[in-house]
């Protein structure tokens, strides 16, 4: 049977939404590995738009779930659509979206928030037992989802590691073209751009994450 | 030695700019494949903007160069400062971009014009004998830069293939996981998102056509 993945976007671009490389080597791989993809994003604004020429902010306002609608070439849906029970596991991207735009992890670090819908979301999937992928820097939101004790891989940034310490998690340093798995949790977690120095680099990691996650896929 | 590859992008989304996916799974291939990559853009506007997930025009104005870098992590120069004699190769993904922002082929058909910074800069690649890889409908430009008798394909797109034969080039249908190559041209086509009904077969007819076009690529 086919297995039926949601991916979660936060936008369209590294540093202000989803990380666009990371977001389509994971649709790549879940269509190469013959999975059933459904991508979601929240439908709010951006926490802001960044210019990727300069890195400066741009004094405009752009919403996630429309951006979002970039990579996905039209093909998303508003996350709070998204049901546990239509799926057999779920993918977040990584981008600075994942911490400004589905979380305020770019801001508040260890004392962040997880947008409510992602949060439930992905805590009614770890409550059914399905397998969860975190890539780059979401796995931050981890002990949100999870609480203490869950075992997680953002690569070897030492602050982020240690916020991920801090809010009750495990970090684990992992290089960039491996995964760390916390096999009671499925929950699997690679470095990708947080380590990545190439696109190849980043694609090694998220072809071994996107492979497990649907080993342990049940459909 | 290391093959250098000019990479032109037209923006940052399908129906506005480039096409993601195959940007993407371009940069992918030439990475994996050991080639130094250098990404450019037009500094102009877009020809307009459109909202990817109702696919109505938006009031706003992007400009190709800004949203390009989103594709590019910010690794992206001004298409005005692409030197043919630093190159060893160029490829152009597809998207409307090319066809709104790269030429005006989306709303004059046979009758467009292509942006003079890339014509001159493809008709330099031609006449150095140095390989040029089109991708999706990139190659409805092919006749503007190498004149009559050129063989490309877009894939089975009866409307934009009379096209091009109209501007005086030779249309070839070719499935979406092949290309097509004129071999004493050294131009190479393959149709991507003109036919791709996933990004695996998108990524079936790019992988060859970079491999291809590194093969006829001399460092």
């Amino acid at each position: 049977m086919t297995k039926k993945v949601a991916v979660i976007l936060s936008g369209c671009g590294v540093y202000d939404g989803a990380e666009i490389h990371e977001s389509v080597l994971t649709l790549l791989r879940l269509n190469q590995r013959g999975a059933q993809v459904q991508c979601f994003a929240p439908n709010i604004d951006q926490m802001h738009v960044i210019n990727h020429l300069t890195g400066e902010e741009m004094p405009e306002t752009r919403n996630v779930l429309v951006e979002s609608a970039r990579i996905a070439r039209g093909e998303v849906k508003d996350l709070a659509d998204a049901d546990v029970d239509h799926f057999d596991a779920l993918v977040v991207p990584g981008g600075f979206g994942a911490a400004k735009n589905l979380s305020n992890f770019a801001t508040q670090g260890a004392a962040c928030t997880v947008n409510p819908q992602l949060l439930a979301l992905a805590e009614a999937f770890a409550e059914a037992g399905k397998p969860v992928g975190l890539i780059c820097i979401s796995p931050a939101l981890a002990a949100k989802i999870y609480g203490p004790g869950v075992t997680c891989t953002i690569g070897t940034d030492e602050e982020t590691a240690k916020a991920i310490d801090k809010m009750g998690g495990t970090h684990e340093p992992c290089p960039v073209n491996d995964i760390v798995e916390d096999t009671a949790r499925k929950l699997v977690s690679t470095p990708a751009y947080m380590s990545a120095k190439s696109i190849g680099e980043a694609a090694e990691g998220i072809n071994k994450l996107v492979d497990r996650v649907l080993e342990l896929a049940t459909p």
